[in-house]
């Protein structure tokens, strides 16, 4: 695989719909991943592979040949001014690795992974997996009140081009599945890595916490008097940030505030904070809530302020096969390439495929960290290493799982 | 004095542009509050009073005798949905005394003391003392873009009907005067108190405090590399209230809070805090800002977080006139009236008209310490003895100061 033309690839998908702020705006079932998707299905065709679309608008990459076969691929949607490798790496590597390799691996793009245009992501991989209906598609709206099943078929007549797949359960034909992901924070080089091998996605926790105090004029309220929610939820924001910094493996940001009535003149006296928490452990997850909560009580209680709380959405953690990571280690050894294992805390297709075949999410180190902004990089030692490592473990994923089908 | 007229009068006020949400909304140089100047000008006339108004909004009652006199009032505007004493109780005992006694005594109730609508109150009274002149007042504007100045002027355009008064320097004439307001915190009755004697009006200083640190994926970006200007604001929060709760007459409160960017799956970058701090004492007051802003800025740098500070506005604290105080103390003690010395830490007209005459500030006992809400309220005896406390210092007030005009 040519590491020159891979960047350059990645630079075209960067290049097509710049975003004003310096990086990259192709949100979800938007006329901009339709134009993204488009392209990479020219690519496919190059690469003598059939270019297919879903009816999820996930774009496949069909070998010439019948039967089974190992599929790699990410996304091509990004967040509002998003960076050039979040997506594309795994996208691109995809597509080059299945023409270096003669054409007999699959590719799959799928469709709408990013989360701020609907509020969830990874909507084509939850689809085709079976865990997404039409149903939950239609309440999901973004800012404009579009429904995410109605950007999905306008997405999909965008695209009238690309002949669509027709068979019922595509999956059922793919014996693994390999996602290249670059890194979304500053890791894995400072621990001499090149690559990361994902054992476990975290799955995030979200709740709003209420605290309701008193309102009071800012100059009159006696301070021994007050029931100051903000003041409440400072104690309960740092508290936050405590339990997460002695846990092992679970994060904890809160990452939204609102206090009313808002005046320079009054007391604050109710507020709302939105609070997200991570953890590869749910058992650890779990404790971290149970005690932020029960804490939280305290802290209000001892204040005179009133505490409710409200779980607006909670996912399990996903663990990845131990099979696969340790198939993707002996790769890595193989190649001489530097490796390690770690937690992704955020979601990716490959976590939802992983519940129907065996699933390989790889990281590509970072040189920053910098991750959902225009800035995102990585190193061209670190690229090479992704071609030849992508390369290699497609091959052996056929090897391990071929025969199984 | 009669003090159920008082309150059938206090009433009739709040009664004449309720708010839906319960209260009563007459804003600073607004149509409601020129209805309610023009509500008191007819009490004014039965009173014996003539009523005018100055080219400040503010509404006169003239004795007819010539010479010095000794006033009382306070203002008829009012917050959104704030409360029924508010204001009016000042207002409605000046007239009643004026009426009782004869005629004599006049009524200033001044325009515009409330904040909100444009930022800053006592908007009359600063005029009327020579302190805020029309450049300011025509930089102050409301959230529609209307000027204090443009509104002023359509406010004077409302109330034809009121003779202007045309003396260059009205407070001239005036020997003394009496503002009477309803306590704005629970403390006279919890001290065996029915009415406060005023011997200084904090002044506020207000900041904006600014926490520029770095966002990240909420998931990914690991706890003890985060920069999180969210946390660093919290301690911040409870620093400010941990300063105050140790100063003996300075309250702080932070009461305004916005984060950036905003979003569920992001570390908060960027956190703006509104920060009011109030005393009587300059010394105090300032020596808390030094100390908040010292420790934020270590808060900060450990942190590896931006703190900048911008100060919004500063006023002095205002020692009222020990003499004036005195001789309020002593006229409580002759009429058999529980009064103790307190201080204000909300602005209010009389301390304006401190520095041209001899001004008493005097509270009437709240009896739940609501303050700009519907729910103001006040004991039927607290009531009484306001009546009788107003008509007693204002007597005093003629034979202290009359002989020195």
């Amino acid at each position: 695989m040519n590491p020159e033309r891979v960047r350059e690839r990645i630079e075209e998908l960067f290049a097509l719909a710049p975003d004003p702020r310096g990086g990259a705006t192709r949100l979800a079932y938007s006329p901009e991943e339709a134009r993204a998707m488009r392209l990479v299905a020219g690519w496919l065709e190059e690469a003598g592979l059939r270019a297919r679309l879903d009816r999820f608008g996930n774009l496949w990459g069909l070998p010439a040949t019948a039967g089974w076969f190992v599929t790699s691929g990410s996304h091509v949607d990004t967040v509002p001014n998003g960076g050039r490798l979040d997506g594309a790496l795994g996208t691109v590597l995809a597509v080059e690795a299945a023409g270096e390799l003669g054409g007999r691996f699959g590719v799959l793009v799928c469709a709408g992974e990013e989360a701020p245009r609907f509020g969830a992501g990874t909507l084509g991989s939850r689809q085709l997996a079976g865990r997404l209906g039409e149903a939950e598609l239609a309440r999901m709206r973004d800012a404009g009140g579009i429904s995410a099943l109605a950007a999905r078929e306008e997405f999909l007549g965008l695209l009238p081009e690309i002949p669509r797949l027709e068979e019922p359960d595509p999956l059922s034909r793919v014996a693994a599945h390999l996602e290249v992901h670059v890194e979304q924070r500053r890791g894995l080089r400072g621990e001499g890595a090149s690559v990361g091998v994902v054992t476990a996605v975290a799955g995030p926790a979200r709740y709003r916490l209420r605290f309701t105090g008193e309102s009071g004029h800012s100059g009159e309220a006696r301070m021994r008097e007050r029931r100051d929610a903000l003041c409440a939820a400072a104690e309960v924001i740092l508290l936050a940030e405590s339990l997460a910094r002695k846990a092992a493996a679970t994060v904890a940001t809160v990452a939204t505030v609102a206090a009313e009535p808002g005046s320079i003149t009054a007391v604050p006296g109710r507020v709302e904070l939105g609070l997200d928490v991570r953890g590869a452990d749910l058992g650890e997850r779990e404790e971290l809530v149970r005690l932020l909560l029960e804490r939280g009580r305290e802290i209000c209680a001892r204040r005179g302020v009133g505490f409710t709380h409200r779980c607006l959405s909670r996912s399990e953690p996903v663990a990845l096969d131990e099979r696969v990571v340790e198939l993707a280690e002996r790769v890595a050894r193989a190649e001489g390439i530097p490796a390690r294992r770690c937690i992704s805390y955020a979601g990716h297709d490959a976590q939802h495929l992983a519940g129907r075949l065996p699933a390989a999410l790889l990281f590509a180190a970072s040189s920053n960290g910098v991750s959902h902004a225009p800035g995102e990089e990585m190193e061209k030692g670190d690229l090479e290493n992704a071609c030849r490592m992508a390369a290699a473990l497609l091959q052996a994923l056929e090897s391990e799982y071929g025969g199984e089908r």
